[in-house]
């Protein structure tokens, strides 16, 4: 019904939603003739998605009709960041007397619901992704979601076989779900953590890892001793909760945190933001100087970032130098073929230049590798080896 | 003749330099509307600069009305960097036998000539420093622009009263004017290396040092041997001219010289440039790789590069942190107190922000110290420290 027919959309549509999201009617066709409001496509047309921030709607809010209404998935609320702990978390957090602290993992957020009677798992974008869509099937209790219809589950894709951010360091053999925000639809109200987190063991999902509630007034300290021990293992850091998830929450991350990001920054870093790159070094700074870091500790962390920065550098170059072609190698583990298919014209429609390999069958199921290929920093660095100026 | 009246510009003036120029009276407009082509101010006010590359006119293009016509002064050609010394030079200077290897100083860039009787220094940009005209004026041999009024000298003002670049590594007690480049006005055609050393020597100019004129195909490993030495004492690098100074020079830097400018670009990490820092650190990636580094030295220059980046930025952390201002610190020496005045104008005129302190008497001239102000670095640093959020 809703359907453009020769680039124009449906007045009658266009009316729906206006009156949905109490917006004027030109502002709604103004959202979608600057794909502030877009499609995704094949089955999932109908599914529209904000990839822009609009009023009150975050960046990667999905929207679809639902009987002669709509329903929204909001979007992963912004979690800013604290420099500093100290005064950050009691400015923040004024007149909590705890807070609850989870681990940030490093892996690829992923919202699932159930959508039309399927589960499927939304980007952070508010793309339906085949192969996450896929894995969640396979790896969740989807009892849950018949029982909660209207609970979304927000949660971060985790492990080596994830081909966003692939990582080995939580001793996960392919992907794993870990989840650690649950909202209702259409308000993107959130549970508290205490009840979601006994939602979530009762129905036997991972969750992230909880350090519990820390006063207030102690925070700082604490989650600095924290930080140093996740740090050890190349952990990323906390997102600093309020118990009741009225206060937005806060991150903080570890020295390794930033230093694991610049080196992956740095190994292509002609694609890499300028602005990633600057604010994870800055971060080292105010880490070193709040920490009151004595002159030892403090070389120690300059060969850490100097090393960082120029180790994956100097490899990118080198490797360029000798001929190769600089890509990122990932892996995905899939049960039916179709979805490597599936993911491959996602990829592909997304813009990413893949190179995908031949499926190795794996018990029941199937690993394929993807080389990601990075042409920007490939052929700046090829240019500057054929005598091109800077 | 020429002035604006009412924002009017006298149409006969248009009609003029659209002619000179070669363009559409129509252009004119555009160019001045848009404050491509802007004018300086108070005496100067008749000296029109470009403020963007035109056509074939470089940025900083200084011109202005010379009887019935225009005298044009060109811009600084805008030296490209080799990022790797071989193949580069062999392709772009392909067809020289000899290279002509000079001294890249550290400090501004300025040309200085005569124009309607007066001895003038003019910035990169094409405003006439008030400060930098003084000096030329006391600092050099003001007879070269009586005997050949139609060149233009170009060169480095470098030295610790240099309130723009100050640098000590040179040895100079106050500012000199090193020469680069003598180029003629209105056609901006070069004198070639050897004809204008003979020149300057005569009157008794600092000059850049050179290093001589080297064959093209051993250059990439001769030069090699010249910015390690030149990065021992800190010096910035090389620029690679064509003697005949047809083909377009090239830059090559050191090592210490990218280093020193991340330390000054961390200090004020807000207000420096993403792609300046970025640059600097991609540029210690391709030398360790074209050097064929070993570890040993590669662990050195991670350390270099490091410190380089987390000393300043602790620094000025911890500056703020304790209730500091950050500013930088620089020095000017004049015999006239009226230009100090005038500098501390120019200076505001361009929104630099400035203290400056009661001139000190010196011999027969005054010291003063200036305190520019980092307000973006200042404000944002303090921010964070009192839990504002990134």
């Amino acid at each position: 019904m809703h359907k453009e027919e020769n680039g124009e959309i449906d007045p009658d549509f266009i009316n729906r939603l206006a009156g949905f999201l109490g917006f004027e009617e030109e502002r709604v066709r103004h959202l979608f003739e600057k794909k502030y409001l877009a499609r995704n496509w094949g089955k999932h047309e109908h599914m529209l998605r904000f990839d822009k921030e609009i009023s009150h709607i975050e960046h990667g809010t999905v929207l679809y009709e639902k009987g002669s209404s709509f329903e929204i998935i909001m979007g992963f609320p912004k979690i800013r960041r604290a420099m500093v702990l100290d005064p950050t978390l009691k400015k923040h957090f004024n007149g909590l007397s705890k807070l609850a602290i989870e681990e940030k993992m490093n892996g690829y957020n992923v919202r699932v619901a159930q959508v039309d009677g399927e589960i499927l798992a939304i980007t952070r974008s508010g793309y339906i992704c085949p192969y996450t869509t896929e894995r969640a099937n396979v790896k969740l209790n989807l009892e849950f979601f018949d029982a909660f219809p209207e609970l979304v589950l927000y949660g971060e894709m985790v492990g080596p076989d994830n081909p966003y951010v692939p990582k080995t360091i939580y001793d996960i053999e392919s992907v794993e779900f870990f989840i650690f925000d649950i909202r209702e639809k259409n308000t993107g109200k959130p549970l508290p953590t205490a009840k979601r987190r006994e939602l979530m063991e009762k129905y036997g999902f991972f969750q992230v890892r909880s350090f519990g509630e820390i006063p207030l007034e102690t925070a700082p300290e604490e989650i600095a001793g924290i930080i140093r021990e996740l740090g050890k293992n190349e952990h990323e850091g906390v997102v600093i909760k309020d118990p009741e998830m009225v206060l937005p929450s806060l991150k903080y991350t570890s020295s390794q945190s930033n230093c694991s990001d610049l080196r992956h920054a740095f190994k292509f870093y002609n694609e890499a933001g300028r602005d990633y790159m600057l604010s994870r070094i800055v971060r080292e700074g105010f880490q070193t100087v709040e920490w009151n870091e004595d002159e030892t500790e403090f070389k120690e962390r300059c060969i850490q970032l100097g090393e960082s920065i120029l180790t994956p550098l100097r490899e990118s170059i080198r490797n360029v130098k000798d001929g190769e072609r600089l890509y990122e190698e990932v892996r995905i583990r899939v049960r039916d073929l179709k979805t490597v298919t599936e993911f491959e014209n996602y990829l592909k429609r997304l813009g990413v230049d893949t190179i995908f390999e031949t499926p190795q069958l794996a018990g029941n199921e199937y690993l394929v590798n993807i080389k990601k290929v990075n042409k920007s920093t490939n052929d700046k660095t090829q240019a500057i080896w054929e005598g091109e100026l800077w």
